[in-house]
């Protein structure tokens, strides 16, 4: 077992029986759902890939529990080396789906919990770690897909949990008995949550001690009795009931969020990581935001490269590829592009090992890492837009081109260079408005932007994580002042 | 009648006779298809203001041809007061709408034509300009909605027209005889195309002497038969079908593009405006470029103005107005807003008299104005997307905020801030998507870009257009530099 | 009399005896002081200049007071025609001096002065206006320079006037008697101070009623006894001390700031145009930095063309002037000047007349002008630096060039294309180093940044100045919110 | 001896007899000259570091080569982990020094002939390699510092070398006989020359065959016989020649650059490396730029913390250190500033060993990090002019605040907070003057734009190194294009 391929991940998501709602109706079969479908495909390609032994090294590694060869995203971090791999694994899949592929929340869960339980025991003298180790075996065992669940709904912003008007609106423990806990709220903007096996509910912020009902994390399976989904709908979804797939852009893959509810759950002990000790949701937070901050320096490098390509082919399909300012905007593009990687790459190989055997990223460097994804993406994209040209977004659609009469037209007036046929310079252009501002741009942009926290939260981080008073000391030491403080 | 309604023009639109196609399907009633009424919504309002007390001043104008009141959308400029008010008239039905209303297009080729029909009689003995003064009154005393015609398609864009493997790539005239001309060819990304009673076609590039077939400008009544038209699809535009509009963010209005073909159309002289004077193609197409450059010195900042209302309203619902960084990112925005706004006063107040007695902009300025319109939109929206946070693109849909039980909970865990509606801030959050990724930001963003010219194309007029000799001067003689050429 | 020249303004101020620090000594004869010179002669140019007919319109205007021709840096501007020709007579000043010319401080301190005068006397029945008049008159008939002394050295920034340790840190009247009053305090940064006839002090804040004692304006001979004056150094100042002229870069202009200290001076009534009306400190605060702001819309781009100009001429030298990424980059540098241009032209041509019959300038658009010039010019340095290269800063001396030995070999290494003289490419360079890192950068970039007011102090400002509940009513109209505040 | 002190290394530079002009004088003693003094303080601090327990890790390395312990600066780097700590080192010392060490250019020199003399050899059975070999150990043995000579004066830009109307302008084999070459030219901007004790020149750029002779590269002592320096001036460096120090703000440290003139100058066969193999010019150059290219990721960086701890010393000492937009511009300074080192470690880590043993940098991701480095400190010194203030550029001298009279006023009213004293403000304020506009700033801003090749020349290179071809493919791919080239 230990490795399955994308095939058998999918056959393993029929047997769940989830409730969920998308455009107010249940759906029982997720797999066959067209405007789900394509997120599961992206998931299948982290599990197909780790059988293309091109990238092997990338895609598996050696679990330290079971020296088992396992899939890299239930791996937890040895080395550095473990971290560059993971960024340099999640440009290759974002290079090959041109999408979300939802699988880095769970690693990077994973990985937090592995150092967080262990610090736990440490101070506390609990169990969490044994727990979460058994836990750890049987997801790398299996090769099962884990969703990592933090955010809470927040309602009002400026309350603290214990504060909202309604106090559910921070996922919190409303009973604790001998067998487990019974868990209440609920998770928003969950990355591939429908697609998974396992849900691992994390907190999502500090916690003081009037709130310590909402410090908890547990693992459970993602069609426990009581758990429900909703499904988001994205810019573009209903293109994928379309029967032709063209104007789709991306013809295969997608991402997916939804919104899980926890109608009072029940979590056994063996299961809970964490129930009360509000003290240590801050360092959970801080380490799993420090984890997802480095995947985006590589998965939206990798989208990145799809972009630049496809813009460099547009520029060749409309015979314009040598002109001096679309070389230049496509240079542009790449350096944007390669400063998000060195970024990624950056805050792996300064990472260092934790007491629990666990290496992290060096979580300053990660911080600046995750905040120029919030700038270059949106830059990166605008240039494509550019290069484009507007029949980007006045582009019939594919039943007018499948069309005799008006495809007839569309076929003569919207060729570009002699060579290239028009269908392929059609395509070309749904895929970078994907990416732009369609299905494609959710995770490439908004994504981008609000994905394991906000700027705002990086720049908080890289405030604190920054040695201010030992740079203020080299420049009193410069400019010759002794008397200061 | 010269001042029509917006109910009137909606009549008035039922009574042609087009051949349209859309998703593949021949349309017979535009008017009444859900795809293509929020785009006649916004030409109403264009029709709607000119009969509010409170905007004559804007949406009228007394025609210098019959002293009448007219809609100042078929005006010609006089003063650079008329250009300072139609940027402010833009910029309020921006506001009123959040969409593109599609009729700047016909008043600014109007205004070219002016100038340039009576420069080519000036020079050649022509009769052009006396008939377009008879077409501009018809125009005028029928309140009508000028489609203008300008983009090619281009093909191999490294080639001249006549270069083309196929001829017809752009627009010519294929027959001339005793009674008028006969075109054949396209023109692409038409906007408001399928909403104008006529259409106006100009030449989009300089032309040679080689070209000369290519140099055409004529007005036909959009229903000519021969005229065949292609419906150009958007992001989200399906939503539009939808049973509900909440999803749609703004429920009533929208824009519009579409392709028109020509398949060898007759045009009487009386109705031509150019044919063959390759020379005068290049100051009819910068000159139709000057104005419309201008225009989105006021369109789009009114548009803007919305999705900064939208994001400062969020920010609300938000319980997070007072933050900081949040009022610091709306004083962005507003910054970059008001810049544009600023560029699109200053190109028109400093805006001169032509021979024809029609006032130019200044096309330097105005060249400038369009330029900081391909930045800024897109940063604001960018400030956008981080101020609604990432609800905006994984809100499950109406249809599940419809039913009794998916919707029961997303009214209890996706309220905000203690005293608004859930459904408000859905609301908002679906306005916010919509000019950042949806239907909205095609013409917010795209158009932004592309409209009136890619960036190059300003920035090919801006070093035309700077007296870059006389700055060196200035440099020399504060340098002591005399010997130098 | 009324309109002197600028060897007249020399001789003026020969008749002054000021109390002057420079270096650690008194200076007694600025007029001839070589750090001090170049100063002088940029303001000269403001006289010269409106003895020059082709620019008479802009550099004179007819006293709404007196109906003489005046020179209109003391003019009150009637129309927003004035504050037009105000842009325009800056930007042919900083294209003409390449450097600060100093006066417009004193020009908005009359506008602003104009209008509070006039608003305290209606509110409060008092006669500041007829004061404030008579002075006018008199600056008129005698064509005086006048520098605007504004801001306070405020100690510690989080304090209020009367909060900080010592009480002196912001100007206040320490006296009041029967025949005026006695200040004591400080103004910095004063613009052209030392090459000014007369003072005009204003607050430089809003002010509560506890600092009622420093809400004081009023004016004052430059040489009135007990005010002491220690100069400003500035990057590079040294070099005007060496006997060549060349490594200036601007051979012949500069700018100049200066301390100014108030040593228990008396002001008589007559001269004294506020004396504790706290409520109208903000009010004069605000109009002053408008007009200010928008003075930035002129004289900045005008010092940009010269650096655009210079930028242009050395890549000819350079031999590199078709290079496209030189051209772009040209382009990129005209296109931020004119954006600046711009917006100080729309918040000239959107003024508006105030009761006292002064024209004020829009004041959300001048802060929005101002807010750009703290931005641009950097860039536009930037972008200098770039096209210069690194031999602008790796330049030996002019001293080195007159040496025979290294002048040999500086002449034949450092020659760029063949026709231009060596000399002249070491002028070129000089000169944009002066602008971007010596002299000229002094008030090309730092007096960008806070003259007029910091960043901050715009966006404050901007935040005020914009109808946010109206764009908040434009947003939820189009979401169909409507049960909302 | 191999390990040599900060006091012995300036000892050592006594015994050279150099032929080097500062404004137009021979200067017989550069070590106590009061204009050079500085820079040779800074090449100090990179002899001391090695002597430091604490710093010894980065300061140090084994010799490949003897084995012995040198000084890091003069060791060929054999791993990944010598990249990286390179680039720590040079933070380090950035944070030290405040400006320019100028010794890298001399230890990428070496890294970049290790490479390219053994390809050299291995393609053309020379015996380069062997020679260069036998002068390190010559350099490491007595701790030497090397002037990397690259830079020609290129007269017309747009010109091959062998096209240039004077054959001089690109160095050059002027004769080849059996004991060596000779050479003659110049090479322009040479970081340290006047500090360094051996000169290695190399080729400027690519070389075609009929420029062979401009393909030449050698080592010789920088007193040899025939060479001749030309100091260059920086600006405000005659504050150097001022009693008081504080005017500085670098009050000890500052960087250096000269002109070198090759007058026919002899070099032995062996100390040649290259002579006229122009095929291999190239790859030397690239090879140099990329290590070069990389070295700014760490010392730009390390000024900069000093520039951000200037910035926020201020901010102190203003009173305004809370303040939301003062630390929101700290942090973005501070993210800026961390982007630039992260590309710095990136390129490092990914370093790749070459068939030499030498440790090469990744050199996509080197340009990368030297592009960010031509914007990044510009805008960072920006911020720190904002949140400076005004002062800055208005303070009177120091001899001001040492008169008596004057200095009481400036003491008095130049003071911030209550605690910390006057001259200390005015201490930061002449610091961050220092970086922004004089002396400091022509390291921390021109050099960052121009050192290591000017940003065209980083764009060149990111276009060659990127796969465009593979980014198409995956474009292609995932927009289902089948039938493409």
């Amino acid at each position: 077992m230990t490795i399955i391929t994308g095939k058998e991940y999918v056959q393993s998501l029929r047997k769940r029986k989830m409730k969920l709602y998308l455009f107010g109706e249940k759906v029982d079969d997720p797999v066959n759902h067209p405007i789900i479908r394509p997120s599961i495909n992206s998931v299948a390609v982290t599990y197909d890939l780790a059988h293309d032994p091109k990238n092997e090294d990338l895609a598996t590694a050696v679990s330290h529990l079971t020296k088992e060869k396992i899939n890299r995203f239930n791996h937890i971090h040895q080395t550095t080396q473990d971290l560059v791999k993971k960024v340099k694994l999640l440009r290759l899949l974002g290079q090959k789906t041109g999408a979300c592929f939802q699988r880095c929340v769970g690693m990077d869960s994973l990985n937090a919990l592995s150092i967080t339980t262990y610090e736990l025991d440490q101070k506390l003298g609990t169990e969490y770690y044994r727990r979460f180790v058994d836990f750890l075996k049987h997801v790398q065992h299996n090769d099962l897909m884990c969703c990592g669940a933090m955010t809470d709904p927040k309602g009002n912003r400026s309350l603290r949990p214990s504060q909202q008007a309604d106090p559910d609106l921070y996922l919190r423990i409303v009973e604790q008995n001998e067998d487990g806990i019974i868990v209440a709220g609920s998770k928003v903007h969950q990355t591939g949550a429908v697609n998974s096996h396992e849900v691992i509910a994390m907190p999502t912020r500090t916690m003081r001690k009037e709130d310590r009902d909402y410090a908890v994390s547990f693992a459970i399976p993602s069609d426990t009795d009581g758990l429900l989904y909703i499904y988001g709908r994205q810019s573009c979804d209903l293109r994928k009931t379309e029967t032709g797939k063209m104007d789709l852009g991306n013809i295969r893959y997608g991402g997916q969020e939804a919104m899980i509810i926890f109608e009072d759950i029940f979590v056994p002990w063996e299961r809970v990581f964490m129930a009360g000790e509000y003290e240590f949701s801050w360092p959970l937070v801080s380490m799993f935001s420090a984890y997802h901050r480095q995947s985006y320096g590589g998965c939206k490098a990798g989208v990145g490269d799809v972009l630049i390509g496809a813009a460099s082919t547009i520029a060749e399909y409309n015979g314009v590829e040598t002109s001096a300012h679309i070389r230049d905007k496509i240079v542009e593009m790449n350096h944007l592009n390669e400063t998000i990687y060195s970024c990624g790459i950056a805050c792996s190989s300064e990472g260092a090992t934790t007491p629990s055997g666990t290496c992290l990223v060096n979580t300053l460097l990660s911080n600046i890492c995750k905040h120029n994804v919030t700038r270059f993406p949106f830059e990166i994209a605008r240039l494509a837009s550019d290069i484009a040209g507007g029949l980007m977004v006045t582009l019939p659609s594919e039943k007018d081109f499948k069309n005799p009469e008006a495809g007839k037209y569309m076929e003569k007036y919207l060729k570009g260079n002699e060579e290239t046929p028009t269908e392929n310079r059609l395509r070309m252009l749904r895929l970078i408005e994907n990416l732009v501002m369609g299905l494609g741009a959710v995770g490439y942009q908004v994504e981008s932007m609000h994905g394991a926290g906000s700027p705002q939260a990086q720049r908080i981080m890289i405030e604190r994580e920054v040695d201010i008073k030992q740079k203020q000391k080299f420049a009193k030491n410069l400019a010759g002042i002794k008397n200061d403080k």
